[in-house]
């Protein structure tokens, strides 16, 4: 039984205990990172194969305002591109195809452009009175954590068309559906990721870029950097406080001692371990209570890039009853090679739904026959416990929320999910990390408490576009709003009416 | 590092794990069981102390139609003994106190009365279409579980009053938020406990009696007949199936080797151990989904019974916001020394706080002066994660609730929370491990598949009264109702009026 010290551990992978571990032994300390899995990255997965040259699996995209993972992919030469979206994307509904541009696909009845817009508009509204570092402050926080999104979607929506779009938008960002969602808390989490248009959009949002090469690089580099104080496959089990220094105890029987640790797993996944003295009481609930989203990715590849020839740019958004698959975006690689269309799915089909789906709304049997196929069911990794990041239920952010980053003693919380900008992505984890790191220092009295959360400046190369709003989405009525108005209007004319009367009839008197 | 080899383990304690490796052993196999405390019996918990002689500060009370564990107590000679509801229980709402008998606060204003009873009504109704052993297949279950108990309050409540009770209801109950849980999760718990009346009354329910010398001892007497197949402080944190026969390793690094093995943890508890190979995705997903609730049971003690003076039994119903508490029960000993309040309070209240509410409810500065005090935080417990039970929030029941029970290779599930009568209860603890033990044995070619779950016949001593509802109980319209009847009449006698007129008037044809 090997027992080693070292002053800081990280403990679990993720691209976060490998920032929080760089940053550390950039500042002189000597981290180790004990990796539960047989390879570094955690949540992002890059696979490389013959057919699919290199995939990613897990996280992928990257876009404008997420500088710290973009500063990680430059300082190792990583370089991004483009998601393509030259051509049209399509919007497929009541079983028809409709091409369109731009994030969102435009709505022709009134009423439910009205509906849409309105729904957007109140959500990024609400979204302003949410702290991102705190959004159990809101001053609505109570209300809004006790309901769900499919609540707040009952209450704003008035069209069908509306509330389907809203449970895509969901699925999609969340991996989880609306009355499973406390309302405060996808609100914050849209919120935090820069509103309805940055988090939603291809160009311009947090799906615009890929990494070439894969996005599983950046913590593999980082990996390297670090060499032999990366242990992988050494899944933790205890963490006892006891003594002077932390005892750390993997699966694999090792022990390892340190001053300090960082946890850096999904919160959930805290579960894994046995803790000596017990978490307090809120942490221990909280752990208990946020589990993680469900997704398997899906990535269908042809021998053709047939849609872009049809003037699609791969991008679809799919509302039918029982389809598999209610995203798509063009996975091609940059240089046109290898065609492919990925997809989250939230539950398990055979490929040969996926490609019915895509032969129908790309309104070809091209679609039908796919040269190769990649999948990853995200549920079934002991180690991740789901995907793309944990959720919180009604009730649990305002009860708990306040325990998601507090140290226990020596313990200190990364994990993408304790971010406070992109939380639930690969830009959330640096975040984490790098804080996680700057509290040990702080701990260690190497820093002072206001360097440990630390802005990051704009990247000079992909720059975040304001997105600008026009006058109508900014003044266009409610449903609601309009049918009053339509009632105050007609209350008005009929008013305005029977005065003429009388004045006609000389109730009124003439001036 | 020891290993040893048996035929069937059952791993992490509780009342189950005992119950199971009772019937394995009496049917000749040769169990062991793992428990991660250092003291048997889960959420039961029996302290002996000179103030309080014992006091139970988990699990304590039992009731007809609680009949596994009635035998259990039954064959070790533990006696039980009635709740003291000689007096009158008290309700306290707006500030006041009102005595009253039975198990509901009787409701003055018919408004109320008619909204209370329509709703507890309705709850039993709807629990009638949930199937014990799989709610899941209840004809409206995906609809119910999509919303919270406090969405289907809101929309079957049309006054504050009841709206208040039934949160009281859920807290009471569940030891969690009507806005936490699935209204078709908490339908189905109050349903398999017998419904509204059985799972809420102290005479002829489910807080009917106590054991005399505490709750803990069935286990103590489960585990003196086991003897050294219990092994204490011995959390599991590992389970590899990959072999002939299952490899379970411990916190206090042993390593046990058996054909079978049983978990009987709450299903979150299952996070604690590391499987290879992992976990199937649904069952991964389930233990991340199903948090246990938050209760504080405090036990206040005082040198006089004064309340019994006052003419109150001991049972208060508190409504008032911001209590920290909401229900209590006598906890005298059955000799009348003693003499204690037993409430519980969902989040950490000073004893001053609790002493003046009760000193209010009681409406005597007698409450002020408590002479001892016992509390036990459940939310602490790194091996209960909470109490009474797990809950369910939206959305889970019906996609993952069908792998509860559902064995993954020689794993077998137990827990209270897999059973299908007096889930959350001891009776279920009893239910669940008895029903796991005997999936083992038909495993091993023992017991033929139809002789898995078995009835259990009636206690002789302590018998199930029927509850017998009234007239207006089962025939008061709801307020909906009513106001529609109103309507109705209303047009009716104005169309009379109008009819009246009419003939007087001559335009209806006098025959």
């Amino acid at each position: 039984m090997k027992s080693c010290f070292s002053s800081v551990y990280s403990v679990v992978g993720e691209p976060v205990s490998l920032s929080a571990a760089k940053l550390l032994k950039a500042s002189g300390l000597d981290p180790v990172v004990l990796e539960a899995r047989d390879r570094v990255g955690g949540r992002t997965f890059t696979v490389q194969n013959k057919e699919a040259k290199w995939v990613d699996l897990g996280g992928a995209y990257i876009g404008p305002t997420q500088n710290r993972i973009l500063r990680l992919a430059k300082e190792y030469g990583i370089k991004t591109y483009k998601v393509n979206e030259q051509e049209n994307l399509v919007h497929y509904v009541n079983g028809k195809s409709y091409p369109f541009n731009g994030s969102f696909p435009p709505m022709w009845n009134p009423i439910t452009l009205m509906d849409f817009n309105n729904l957007f508009r109140t959500m990024d509204k609400m979204g302003e009175e949410i702290p991102r570092e705190a959004p159990w402050r809101a001053p609505h926080a109570e209300e809004w954590d006790k309901m769900t999104m499919q609540e707040l979607f009952e209450k704003l929506c008035w069209t069908r068309t509306a509330r389907r779009f809203a449970t895509l938008f969901v699925n999609v960002n969340v991996t989880s559906e609306p009355h499973e969602v406390s309302a405060l808390w996808f609100l914050w989490y849209v919120k935090q990721c820069g509103g309805i248009m940055r988090i939603f959009s291809t160009t311009n949002g947090g799906q615009e870029r890929k990494f070439v090469g894969g996005a599983n690089q950046v913590s593999q580099c980082m990996a390297r950097e670090l060499g032999d104080r990366v242990k992988l496959q050494s899944p933790v089990y205890r963490i006892d406080q006891t003594g002077d220094v932390v005892v750390v105890e993997t699966v694999d029987k090792q022990t390892y001692k340190a001053k300090y640790v960082i946890v850096a797993t999904p919160p959930a996944l805290n579960l894994k371990m046995h803790f000596n003295p017990e978490l307090p009481p809120l942490r221990n609930q909280l752990i208990n209570r946020v589990p993680m989203g469900s997704v398997i990715k899906c990535m269908v590849y042809y021998r053709e890039n047939f849609w872009r020839k049809k003037g699609y740019c791969g991008s679809m958004v799919i509302e039918e009853e029982g389809a598999p698959i209610g995203l798509t975006l063009d996975d091609t690689k940059p240089d046109g090679t290898v065609p492919c269309i990925m997809g989250f799915i939230l539950a398990p089909f055979k490929l040969r739904r996926i490609c019915e789906i895509y032969s129908k709304v790309l309104g070809t049997d091209e679609a039908l026959h796919p040269v190769h196929y990649e999948e990853k069911n995200w549920c079934e990794e002991e180690y991740s416990g789901g995907c793309y990041t944990a959720y919180f239920p009604p009730g649990i952010l305002t009860q708990f929320g306040r325990v998601l980053r507090e140290p226990v003693g020596k313990l200190y919380f990364a994990g993408t999910e304790t971010a406070t900008e992109w939380s639930g992505y690969m830009e959330g984890a640096v975040q984490a990390g790098e804080r996680a790191a700057r509290e040990v220092m702080c701990a260690m009295g190497k820093l002072q408490p206001n360097q440990i959360w630390q802005p990051e400046p704009d990247n000079d190369e992909i720059r975040a576009l304001p997105f600008v709003t026009t006058f109508w989405e900014r003044n266009l009525p409610s449903v609601d709003g309009f049918l009053k108005f339509l009632g105050v209007s007609t209350f008005l004319s009929a008013a305005a009416a029977a005065g003429l009367v009388a004045y006609k009839k000389g109730i009124i008197p003439r001036s």
